[in-house]
Parts: C-alpha cells; structure tokens; sequence
C-alpha cells in the first residue's frame, strides 16, 4: 500500500462522526459529472461512460475536476452503481439516453441459484482507481468510496434495467420470497467485500445508496432493504490505521424510516429534500449525522434564490452542538443540466452561512 | 334534479366520517380500467380514451363494470384527472404509450396571465356523466367524485407533460414564485367549482388527488400544495341535502406530512403503502379517518399472498374504535396487467379479514 499524504480538510469526516466544526462541509452526489464541460470532455475522449468508469486514469481525472473548481470538502470515487453485478456476470451496458441494463438480468429461479459472488479480480479496476484518486488528491480532502444497497442492486439484476413501478422484482419479493433473500443474501457479502476493498484502498470514508428503497411497503422495506444495509454495515471495516471510517446510508424517500435507518449502525443517515431537517435532527438526537437535503431542481434558480434556500436548509438543521453533526449535500444527484455557477453559489453560501451560524 | 334512489350501503361513507361499520369498506383507485377485459372492449367501441371519458353513457357503463364483478364499497366517477386545465384551453391529447400531455403548456409568463377559469359549460360532459352514474348505480353503493389537486394539475399544465423530475414547474417555483401562486390560485377556485359541481350532479364523496405533492421540498409543499388544497377545502359545498359530502386528500408520498394533511379541513386522508398505519393511526387521533394502503403490486401474488397481506393492513390499522375510520384501498391506481380474480380474492379478504377483528 502506498502512503498517503496527510489529511489537510477534515472538516466532512468530523461532521460524520458528530464532532465540531468550524463549518458545515459540503459535496455533492454526481459531484463529478455532465454539468461540468470539462467532464464532457474527457467523456468524449473514453469513447463511453464504462470506458471512463474503468479506466483509473480517467476516473481521477473526472473525479478531481469538481474539486479543481469548487471547494468541496469531499471527493467521491467515480464509478457506477452497477459494478457489481456486472462483476457477477449479468452483462452491465448501456443504450444512449436510457440508463444501464443487464444483458442477463435474473429471470428464472435457475438464474438466482447459479449467481455467485464477483470473481476475485473483476473488481481490481475500481480499487486501482480509488488508490490513484487518494494519491492525487494529496490529503487534500478526503475520499468517499461507494456501493449500491442490496436491494437497489436486486431491482437492477431483476428488472434487467431501471423501472417506476418495480412489478417484476415485487412479484419475485411478494410471490417467491425466498428467491429475494437469497440474491440479497450474497449482494449483502458482495457489497461488504467491495467496500472493504475500496477501504483497504483509501476511500476514508463510505456510502450505501439505497435509491429505490423508497418504492417497498412498510414492513417490506425493514425486512428486504434495511435488514440487508445492517448486515453489510456489520460486516465493514468501520477502522484502518487506527483512523474512523464513517459509513453513510442513504434511502431516497425513506423519510418516514429514519428513526429505524438510524438504529442499523451507520455514523450517518442521507436524507432527501421532502424530509423537515429540524424535525429529523430532533428525532435522531446524538446516534447518527445528517447529510442533505437540498432539492436539486433549486439550482435551476437564480444565485440569490440558491443562497436564500441554501440558509434555509442550514437554519432548519441548526448550528450543531456537541454530538450532533451536518454535512451538506443535495437530496439527489445534481441534474446534469445545472449551470457550474450556480453549484458555485451554493457551496459559498453553504461555508458563509454556516460559519455566520457559529459565530452567532 | 333527478330524486336518486335511497343508498343501502353507507359502510364507505359511514368509515370516512368516523362511524361505527360492520366491516372495512374497500375500494380501488382506476377499479374502472384496462385489467377488466369488458373496459377494453368499452374503449375499444369509444376509440379514444378521450371519446370515452367525455360520452357519459360509455362514462356510467365503465364506472359500473367493476362494481358488477366485485362487491366493492363505493363507486368513482370515470373521468381524467387533466379535464380542468382541458376546459381552461390547454389542449389535452394522448399518445398511445406516453400518458396525457398538454398542446399549449404555460411556458411563459403571458401564458400564465392569460390562463381563465374554464368557460360555463365546458365540463357539462362530467357532470352529466355523475348524474347518470349515481341514477344508474340506484342507490347500491355512494359515487365518489374527484378532482387533481391544484398543485398536480399545474404540474402538468407547465411541464406540458408527466415528469420525473419536474424541472421546469421546480424553475418557476423557484424563481417566479408570483407565477406559481397565480396558477395554483386559480387552480384552487377552478377544482372547488368543479368538485361543488359534482357534488351538485350527484357525487356523495369528494377526493382531491395530489399525484404529484410528494416531488416537493419540506416548506415548498405546504406553500404550494397542501395551502391550496386547503383552500379548496374552505370552498367546498360539505352538506347535501342535510347529509354530509365527505372530502379525502390524497398526497402520494406525503406521509411525513401526514399531521399536517389531517389539519386542512378533510374528512379522510389517503396514504401510500409506504405509511405505516399503526403510527398513521395514532398520529392523527380522532382528527380524520383514513384511507389505504396495500402496495398494487401485491395483486401480481398468488391469492394466499393477497390474503396475508390484506391482513397485514388491516391489523396494522387495528378494529377501528369509536371515532376512529378505515376505509381500505391501494395506495396507488390499480396496474393493467393486474388478474381480475386477484381483486376478487382482495375484497373478499378485506370484508372477511375485517368483520373477524370486529367479531374477536
């Protein structure tokens, strides 16, 4: 393992970990991304996104550009959601203009009982990169590793691509529950082990994006989403070199679970925009941080109205006391069609109100 | 006014207002719809979508078809939700596969200014429709009618179109929030005209559908959804003919803002299956009753799978006690490829299910 250069900007891990600040940090989901020309460009010049995705070169290269214009406090690993699975054979690809899908989507009972953990190797391209990101980031901020939840990886490896109502995966939950445990089951191990990875890498810091968690009913949701986040975050590595690693989860449109989210053992809970951040802090008292919420679509706005909406979302959180911590971020990932000066706006108006918050 | 026949099943109505019933009455959102081969065939003689929603004999024959099959508790009106920014002069066509869109979306701000209440007369077709509904329905069961929320209708009238992320309605939110107040205005005295309308042809229950209310930011949706669906609320015609109309608001994805849904003025409030009705229950008291909210999907189990789930609604709810209601439906419109016999064995364990609670 190569050594690292020490960390400059702690302020993102000590928000996670609930310890002062001397203000709220800031990045943003896709952080990396379309809205930036720059990104554009070295998209252009990987031929396609897994091109990019698998390349360590480039996925530095993309990954550090945000930081290169805004002074985030974290950067996170470029790479897809999907890895994966496509590392357990289904066949990741993707059609201009429509999302990922698999080539062998898990259609059969057969297909389910023959679906084996990632070979070992399959994944050595994300944490050759995520080393490469570290080293050129010079301890500059730290590095977030990533991986999909369980169960959003099982809503891509059924359905075979993204969906709105989720029919075939319900249909496997409600009619074949078996079968649902046993893909959620080895994505748990499978997810584990691929953050473990990205730790033993240098990520300094991990997320489990739950994205459709919010389509299950209640009761569902505990028993085939956040029943699977518990046993992954069981299973990592929450300490290397002696140094925390905060473990993030995140449900979009889990609002109404938080108190149950915050119980399954990560440092930090993400909320999305449709959560009341005063009420969610009330509720969680001192057991974990809060990451969010702005709604995305406010960057479309004007830079007073982003500042205005900014202050709100940090009024409603609250200066932070002993044992409570914020980091700030977007309730979703940023539309590729935001104007970079507007993300501009709002990350100093994050850093300048916050900072007003304290001194208050 | 036509004298209609006497009702001889008040059970829904009885559970809206939080009175005493024998079982849980059950209804579906689109019970009238393409899972029923004979609405098929009604569409198929109307030849648009359109051509049947505006004929109200091919109106009443859809609206009465489930009801022929099933022993549901209510009936709906069979209308689109989009009629009303139809009769302001927006254009509403469909394109097979894609959803209702708009011919002349508000795109600008003399758009916005010019829009006008729909012209008298312009909605005869819905309430002709109700009245011939409710004379033909000869008293078996209530007529429920119904409106889109102010918020939702706007959705549509500025995207022109369904949306995923409301990118363009979420920019004049933002940044002209005069505009969006001007729209939702008018919107509100629109769907109270419009339900008071109903209410006068003959509808026995009112329903507000905020489809789209749960895209918003916490603070954005009680500005710019559920105020306006107050205020129709305020609006609204509560009595007929000395018997109480009762009103149920509907916000998909509200569920963290339930308290503050159950405070606006409604009789009942409708929750997705993502709501858990024990805490629902218990957060609202005695204030409404409540309606839902078994996950559509479920319908694609087997029958025993139905079973179990509608039980598991049901006794999270609990025996409705006194000034308590249950009113059991899906917390979203019936799937097209849903079997008919699913629904069969789904209200037959509704009626079954919650007579037994009552009897233990």
């Amino acid at each position: 393992m190569p050594q690292f250069a020490p960390l400059q900007n702690d302020t993102f891990l000590r928000a996670l970990l609930r310890q002062p600040t001397d203000y709220t940090p800031v990045w943003l989901m896709r952080q990396a991304g379309r809205y930036l020309p720059e990104y554009r460009d070295t998209r252009a010049r990987a031929g396609s996104f897994m091109g990019l995705a698998t390349n360590a070169d480039y996925a530095t290269e993309v990954t550090l550009q945000p930081l290169a214009r805004f002074p985030l406090d974290a950067a996170i690993l470029f790479s897809d959601i999907l890895t994966v699975p496509d590392a357990m054979g289904l066949g990741l690809y993707f059609v201009e203009g429509e999302g990922p899908k698999f080539q062998r989507p898990l259609k059969t009972e057969q297909d389910v009982l023959a679906l084996r953990l990632p070979e070992p190797g399959s994944l050595d391209y994300v944490f050759k990169a995520v080393t490469q990101i570290r080293s050129e980031l010079n301890g500059r901020v730290p590095l977030i590793g990533f991986s999909g939840s369980p169960w959003t990886l099982a809503c891509y490896m059924v359905e075979g691509q993204g969906s709105r109502e989720f029919h075939t995966i319900k249909k496997m939950l409600y009619g074949r529950p078996d079968l649902m445990h046993h893909i959620l089951a080895l994505n748990a191990r499978a997810v584990a082990e691929y953050l473990n990875a990205q730790i033993d890498a240098g990520a300094q810091a991990v997320m489990i994006f739950d994205s459709w968690g919010g389509a299950l009913a209640d009761g569902a949701y505990q028993q085939f989403s956040l029943n699977y986040m518990e046993q992954v975050l069981s299973q990592l590595k929450r300490e290397k070199d002696g140094v925390r690693i905060p473990a993030i989860v995140f449900t979009k449109g889990g609002g109404q679970w938080l108190e149950q989210i915050a119980a399954i053992g990560a440092d930090a809970v993400g909320l999305d925009w449709t959560v009341n951040l005063t009420r969610a802090r009330a509720l969680v008292g001192h057991r974990v941080g809060l990451q969010g919420n702005l709604d995305p679509a406010i960057l479309f706005a004007s830079p007073d109205q982003i500042r205005a909406e900014v202050a709100k979302v940090l009024d409603a959180y609250g200066a932070p006391a002993a044992g409570h911590g914020h980091v700030f971020n977007l309730g979703h990932g940023i539309s590729q069609f935001t104007p970079p000066e507007h993300v501009a706006a709002m990350v100093e108006a994050v850093h300048a109100h916050s900072r007003a918050q304290r001194a208050a």
